[in-house]
């Protein structure tokens, strides 16, 4: 069967790394480019050490060279990937991992990453699938969803949805591995500042929130604010989630199990669990762990949900958005399993 | 100066160890006993690596004994204390870092920790000395409190007094490292079921949630009832505590920073910070720091509070407290700084 | 294609969960029974939360069940092993993870390992493909190797076979992850103890010495004798060896890499890397990283090789050794690559 | 009593950071000026999460306000301390924690670290103080030995000095924390990068390895060039030094065990210990703990040391040089104990 040709821009952190990862084991996918600006000419096995057999090299990214490509997967930093998405898009189709074209309200992205969009004209599908799976099969440009934006929306898009719990008092505690922060050294993430901490940080003010607004918003059909704070953990990779909510009614877990179990039926990454996950089910695979327990005392209900940040929150969910794009199956490339323990 | 004969009961768990980590290098106590069931007859140098100078062997613990004693710490397993403290009470004051005397409603504990307790009549203090300084002083048998009731309970205690917060939608997520689940092996705290995990568990059930119900309901003069959630993280030592709350009016910075600089003004061992804490202040000492920020979009003030879980958490605390038992100055013996990086 | 018939005998460690991890995903594999005394009538998906969606229960093991299995992994710990593979050999092949047929010196295991070997008749072949792949090709029995040697074997082997190295001063120092002392509970391997130590263990007296020595004695034509000595670091997967050694004549880089590159040209795990190797690139797979630098100073030769301790260490060496024995590619569901970061 | 004087150039990074832990506790102690040119006009207590309540501020560092110290310490970095020094000693005695001082020979100095020596013709003494008590004593410029040398030749000096192994094959196997490469970022030293591996680097160049010899050599009264190797683990603290060594003759425990003890009598910090020791008894305390292992198979004699890279290895020491330089109790302000667990 023919093979789709694929390209990474801005192969060298660490969502390029994890999308180099998948896409080499891809039965449908030819890797054309692979770019770099800072390691053009460089081998890639010489970057990354698990891909240390790999016989490619970064390039530079030339936009026209990359009219043998079928898609276009854009890993350069906010702000960066609008600079060159537009042109690439002349020549192919794109799944771009920052948050360029993630927020409709390309006004509220201006705000919130200070800077002026250069092309707010352009469409794009917020490629969460479990939520937009038909509009990710037809767009051309697919926003690729923040880290903890899967995470928190995952698990409370069912709730929101059927209107059982207060909106206003939703609140997110995300814990996040280091790898989150990218691949720049910085204090906030050396290994002496983290080891033994645990570090809340954009307390009240992270911009992912605008992210997850959006899309609740968008599920409950009116406005939604979500109060979020999350935490650097010292582990590599992978967030764990945990949702505290307030019923408007009466809920009981079966109630919630079946909400849950029906919302995600078509969703192979969606795994509903007896009991709340941890991360040893998921590092290193795309799925999503989602788990709750009610508050006998106060009748909170508590959801939590699982992913691992470059997978399911970054780089896998790309994949699987360019699967949805070119009609293979969703988990094509993606059967890779957590690494327990 | 004449010193304290002090023993302890229990010494070869953590909080024993940390016990003694404090109280060899208190200038105003001898240590006259150190008992261990299993350890009898074995120098607690073989037990307790930073200790192994240490020239003291392990005893049975027999409570006539140790009317050498001006105090007696007992760090007995919850149930196990109270088949001890009545007879030891009869000797010398103890400050006791098991829950069986830290809930007032005896029928509560009973409920919780599925026992009948033994000694319900013994009259106790709970040994949080920001709340209960004076009670202290004249105390016999002083409760030493849970480690995830004082770090939440001193990040609510201001708040709640003032009535400045919805007092039923009080959240609080706790991430606590390994050594607060006590120093035997279990599966959930072997180092390769923890390494890469941030684990929740009795997410909504948690018997601590009666201690900090407890304490904020005698600071509010009312019923509160906590929503409260721990979270095991890959760390040996700390508590990080991240409370979220909603206040009933307009809250400004400077009046939470007022409101909790005054409230701890005589606490030497609260500190108000200008930003939110992480552990990496407050390892290894007895310090509580505690910052917060509030949400200017949706209203909501988290406040965050760092402990050791160890040492103000637990041995710490019981120091305090004996000193403040004693009339000696209440930091005494209790200088040491967090361990940077 | 027809798959093979696969059973798993103490399906509920770490190296069971490791080859399950694999298995479910091996193209020519149909797992027939997982075997757990302990577990039997539980869904493996209860304790694996990696494979919280298979759908197979543990049962107890019966040998004369598993005439419908082509080969059987038996993970049961050391000595237990060969209370059961006699039979099992009855009815298929078999590949042994625990250490009861390593040893060709049967009186040596015995000494070793404290206990009467009852079935020192089988004839076994040590299941290192890179030395041994013909004859594990038609063995009944494969004894897999332990991780230790694995890693120490490999790293040595062509150095000792052309005698380059003096063979009385072989130093092996090795740092293992957690899960390498199994899913057993235990003070030595609990979070709190390990996660910021570094611990020697059996500092001269581990009991893989004796495989390392078989090994690298066959190679070298004549007895040698290394030096070794484990540590247990605190990370959960994963075997960085160090060897130090000293040439006893002149060597060059060129000539250390020719003989490496030749040694391991037809063994597709073995990369051999243009610098010493540490973990990120192996874990969770297969591969064994091996690199090396010349002390120009004294003369000393240190090889340097990286593995993943369940994986090439274990499990995934195992499914090589049986994809050998039933004469599929060597590599077949092998192909994850390490987790980076 | 009067107060010493002291202060400290380079207050900002690691070894800065551990003075000052300990100093503000240092009864004799009074800080004077606490520099650092990046942070000039900042409050210490906002650097460092430890002291945030020390009621300092950074100054640039100015030689000649110095002289109202006693005693300077100079942490800033190698190359950068012979700038300083020269001016300082004009004003009070000094303790270089950098490598600047540290090698008798300057020439192999330069060559090394790759720079001219502005200052060859100072007179320094090496500042390990199990070795150079009576020089440090009298000594106006006391170069602080670097971590790994303080680990290796404690744990080697008692063998050397009695000849009792082949002094060109000893094998110094070092694994140290992230905190050992000082607080600036580095792709090195990351979270991600370091939190799953084990990551051997220098592995036959480390410019530590001067130090050893030349100490060694000293002890030895010949010359002698030792085998090392250090490795980074993803700890925060720590050196675990394993030194694999080969007896001349025989030798037996309790001969081994004797010529420790007694090497080591009058040294408080110097704990040899019955079994090898793990890090947990020495973290943030100044211990040296060493213990031993002969391999009845081989002969080899494995010593192994532990040791807080920042403590003993840096800041520890430095303080406890200048308790002897100035007649204080070689422990004063030293008596932290290991955290643990």
């Amino acid at each position: 069967m023919a093979k789709l040709g694929v390209s990474v821009i801005g192969g060298s952190g660490y969502t390029g790394a994890e999308l180099l990862r998948i896409l080499v084991r891809h039965a449908r996918v030819r890797i054309r480019h692979v770019t770099s600006r800072e390691l053009s000419g460089t081998p890639v096995s010489q970057r990354l050490p698990n891909l240390n057999w790999l016989d490619m090299q970064y390039e530079m990214p030339v936009p026209k060279q990359l009219s043998d490509s079928d898609v276009v997967f854009v890993c350069t930093p906010h702000t960066s990937s609008m600079e060159i998405v537009p042109e690439v898009l002349e020549h192919c189709r794109v799944v771009d991992i920052s948050a360029d074209y993630r927020l409709a309200d390309r006004k509220l992205y201006e705000e919130i990453y200070e800077v002026k969009h250069t092309s707010p004209q352009l469409k794009s599908v917020y490629g969460l699938p479990e939520l937009h799976r038909n509009e990710i099969a037809s767009a051309d440009l697919v926003a690729n969803p923040g880290c903890y934006p899967t995470g928190a929306v995952l698990a409370l898009a069912p709730l929101v949805r059927k209107a059982l719990i207060e909106d206003d008092r939703i609140i997110i505690d995300a814990k996040s591995g280091s790898s989150g922060a990218g691949i720049k050294p910085t204090a906030f993430t050396s290994h002496a500042e983290c080891a033994n901490a645990v570090k809340p940080y954009n307390v009240t003010g992270h911009r992912h929130i605008a992210e997850i607004d959006q899309e609740l918003s968008l599920v409950a059909g009116k406005d939604v604010r979500v109060n979020f704070t999350p935490h650097l953990v010292p582990i590599s990779r992978g967030i764990l989630t945990t949702c505290h909510t307030f019923p408007t009614g009466k809920v009981t877990e079966d109630k919630v199990r079946s909400l849950f179990t029906d919302f995600y039926k078509d969703c192979p990454f969606v795994r509903i669990r007896p009991e709340v996950p941890d991360l040893r089910g998921v590092l290193g695979s795309n799925f999503c762990d989602i788990g709750f327990s009610i508050d006998a005392r106060t009748g909170r209900l508590v959801v939590v949900s699982a992913i691992d940040n470059l997978t399911k929150g970054a780089s896998g969910q790309a994949v699987q958005n360019m699967n949805i794009m070119f009609k293979l199956p969703e988990t094509l490339g993606l059967d890779s399993l957590g690494l327990y323990p």
